[in-house]
């Protein structure tokens, strides 16, 4: 089996994709991650163009690592300085890192145009740059800028400045295809001719304006680039870059190569999730491998498929990533699915049980107003108890009242007040917080754990609302979607109303429902 | 320039993405969209499986269509029945197309072990409907379910299907990677293999679980297929479909084909933007080509490149597909970007004007705090006027009251008292809504119209709130983005803070503002 080595970007090239920004705190949880993973190298920061980075790379030394190379990633130095007084040269150096990446211009018009040097000087650039890392005993891995561009333009420029920095002792040529213009066959053909021109190793670097970043990398491995460079969830400028989370099961599970121990590949899914946690990234469900979606079914066909055979519409079996496979509720799943989840919670359940009817029924009805339980498992569950009775409500909610002023008397501008009834009891409380939604949520704990002492180790770990009709927003439909965890899972709940602190507390109310409901049955 | 024939899929298999639904609305519009684009054919749904479908097809005559051919799509009839009596064959000719697309197994496996029918018996099954079809008097599209992989399973039985569809008179042979199992080279290579055995003209549908769904869609044209089957966002099951926005400019654009008239690419990017808000579907900012970020810059240094040339770090000029190139106004944009963006709405701006420091200030307290002004222009444009002094307050809010109720006395739970001051003059009025920010927007209306009748013309299109910090999640800092519209332009608002009410009064306020302050230039 082939090795490939991995050199991931997240932490400087996928800082500057819109939106995101990180900090130290965030990069050094990442760095611990991809080390665990068994990635080769991490490029943690631009310490010359990003004071933030500097901070970064001082405390890095903090995290014991078991095999990550970390790299610090700069430029040539400038046009008329020497590498010793190049301000961006000097930043690298101060890292203190084994191994640096430097960037180069590799497409002539850049030299010209933009950098406006002569063609030569850019060559001395890169040399000069590259043997004063190489003197300073520095791993040197030479990003070149632009290739693909380049070589489209001017092939012979191109390579002459790879050559240069090949020359001057770069110990990996990395082949960027910045601007994501290629096409896999562009680039077989491009490796192609630089793997007969050069000896160094060769990395590949890709962009996804085409759609290509990850085609392009297997375009490039099968043609012998050995190093590729990636972001987690292909976070990156524009559009963005290879993925890692796509690249590594394809390389690994498909094309017999080798990038990450084999038991780690079962933690990927996981991984994605957790960087997403940390990142604070919107989790794209139809990502390749780890998205939410890449693994769920909603066609009833294709549904009666996968449970007989996992390959008929599975491309791998899920378990391979760590992920595992969905069965979506909804209309089109049909009946058979939809009885499927039913039976989970209740196997008494069949065909024919009129339960079985009013489930299907009241999911409709639902559903038209605005519900979707394809996400909100927990929701669902408290459905199907309700109607078959395998539930006996925990609480039942009076009523509540929430004032919201402004100005804000002491920074706290809603109070809550709440009234529940617990078996025979009734208690009333109320609850100042920050809005309308949190009061509610505080009033309600505290109205709820001097009987169920429990709820207080859950926590809400998402909110997201959703407006369904877009044409009149304030007034229209809204969906509320909370997440809720404790110590051992996490759990989604749903409610919908044309009402934004409405639809919350029927979330709230399932979430809480559901905390109790599993600590029951454990008990 | 070969011409490429496209096949969009959205309204049947875009429809088994999950949290898709379609009204029978919605789908119409969406075809309008697709005629007025020029794709020639669209797939309009599965009659047989779905009475939606039924209600589509029944509807579908009132739209005048330019071009576009619907097509109604089915499997080949159920083994023992003969298609004139197979219930799905004929809710296809009930749906009145002129074209049906019929799917037929190609995996071997699939026939054995999925429909337990033997391998002859499935090649009848494809000969026998197919021909039926056309003696109806349909143009007949077969699609090769599993195609790629029943080739690499027996490359032999895997062509015979195909070979039993173009015998009984099909006209398009599509070949499916059903799982989205299949790279590039492999697609070139099949495809090559097939067009040595058959003569009917060749489709490519592609899935994207392995990330290639694009990249094959380019691998199989190359090879000599000359239909396209996509779908708009790729949306679809799983991990989606070819992506209609990324193939057409890569196949038109870049690769020297035609797939729709010329003067239409520059609409890309607004029909884009337009089915997610017909589909209601999540952005993907990330997006090749009609992204939001697909030329938005960041990094101070390519900001500074793409202006002295746009190639320099954009593959193609953003106009080219209706798109604008994005300067994000960000820490990391640099001194410049932000400068050169407030200069456009204040001329006299230098980088030494004190003000421009106190923008940058201001900024960073800003986004410190959660602001973001990378989507919210017409917040940054108040910020940078409020500063300036380029900028009178329309109104001043003195204080407002919300209250909500459960049970709610009359549907509607939610009461705003506000008090608005105007010049000299003092409104103070109060509004009945469906929650908080909707009686807040209804009570501010109220109050503020009386002063500027212009606030009618506008509307509020989307509202987001996003939690900043997501561990004790009802308290902590939210975002509010309201993007609003009226008859000419959208823009964006931002607003940040402990509570989700103030947050968006915030939002709303700038949103209103800015409505005032653009009419006003105007005038």
């Amino acid at each position: 089996m082939k090795e490939i080595i991995l050199y991931d970007a997240s932490l400087r090239e996928g800082a500057q994709e819109a939106g995101a920004s990180y900090t130290v705190e965030d990069k050094l949880r990442i760095l611990q991650m991809l080390d665990d993973l068994g990635v080769q190298y991490v490029e943690g920061g631009n310490p010359g163009s990003n004071p933030k980075d500097e901070a970064f790379f001082a405390r890095v030394r903090e995290i014991k690592r078991k095999q990550t190379r970390l790299v610090a990633f700069g430029s040539t130095c400038r046009a008329g300085a020497a590498p010793a007084e190049d301000a961006n040269v000097q930043a690298l150096l101060r890292a203190r890192t084994d191994t640096v990446a430097i960037f180069g211009k590799c497409w002539d018009f850049h030299a010209t145009e933009i950098l406006h040097i002569d063609l030569e000087q850019n060559l001395d650039l890169i040399h000069d740059t590259v043997r004063y890392l190489k003197q300073q005993g520095k791993e040197v891995i030479f990003d070149a800028e632009h290739f693909f561009d380049g070589y489209k333009n001017n092939p012979v420029y191109a390579v002459q400045a790879i050559q240069a920095a090949e020359q001057a002792g770069a110990d990996w040529l990395a082949l960027c295809d910045t601007n994501g213009a290629c096409f896999p066959h562009e680039v077989e053909a491009i490796v192609q001719s630089v793997r007969a021109q050069t000896h160094a190793p060769l990395g590949i670097h890709t962009h996804n304006d085409t759609g290509m970043a990850n085609a392009n990398v297997i375009a490039a491995v099968r043609e012998g680039a050995t190093m590729v460079q990636l972001t987690l969830n292909g976070i990156g400028e524009r559009c963005g870059n290879a993925n890692l989370w796509t690249c590594v099961p394809n390389l690994q599970l498909k094309l017999g190569y080798h990038c990450i121990p084999e038991a780690n590949m079962k933690r990927l899914y996981a991984c994605a999730h957790a960087f997403e946690d940390i990142a604070n990234y919107n989790h794209n469900p139809k990502e390749p491998y780890v998205g939410k979606n890449a693994f769920a079914h909603k066609a009833g066909m294709h549904i009666d498929a996968v449970k007989k055979a996992s390959k008929s519409f599975e491309h791998i079996p899920p378990e391979s990533v760590g992920a595992t496979r969905r069965v979506l509720v909804s209309e089109q799943a049909g009946r058979n699915a939809i009885l499927e989840r039913a039976r989970m919670i209740d196997p008494s359940l069949t065909k024919e049980s009129p339960q079985t009817q009013q489930i299907l029924d009241r999911m409709k009805e639902m559903e038209f107003e605005g519900y979707q339980f394809e996400q909100a498992d927990a929701s669902f569950e408290l459905l199907v108890r309700r109607i078959t009775g395998k539930y006996h409500p925990f609480f039942t909610l009076k009523d509540f009242r929430v004032v919201v002023e402004e100005p804000s008397p002491q920074g706290r501008n809603a109070y809550a007040m709440i009234e529940v009834e617990v078996g025979e009891e009734t208690e009333i409380t109320a609850a100042m917080g920050n809005g309308p939604v949190n009061a509610l949520d505080r009033a309600a704990r505290k109205a709820l754990e001097r009987f169920y002492p429990e709820l207080k180790q859950m926590y809400l770990s998402d909110y997201k609302v959703r407006v369904l009709d877009s044409e009149k927003t304030t007034s229209s439909v809204v969906r509320v979607v909370i997440e809720s965890r404790d110590t051992q899972e996490h759990w989604t709940t749903v409610g919908v109303s044309g009402d934004v602190i409405q639809a919350s507390w029927i979330a709230l109310v399932d979430s809480l429902e559901y905390k109790l409901l599993k600590d029951t049955k454990k008990a």
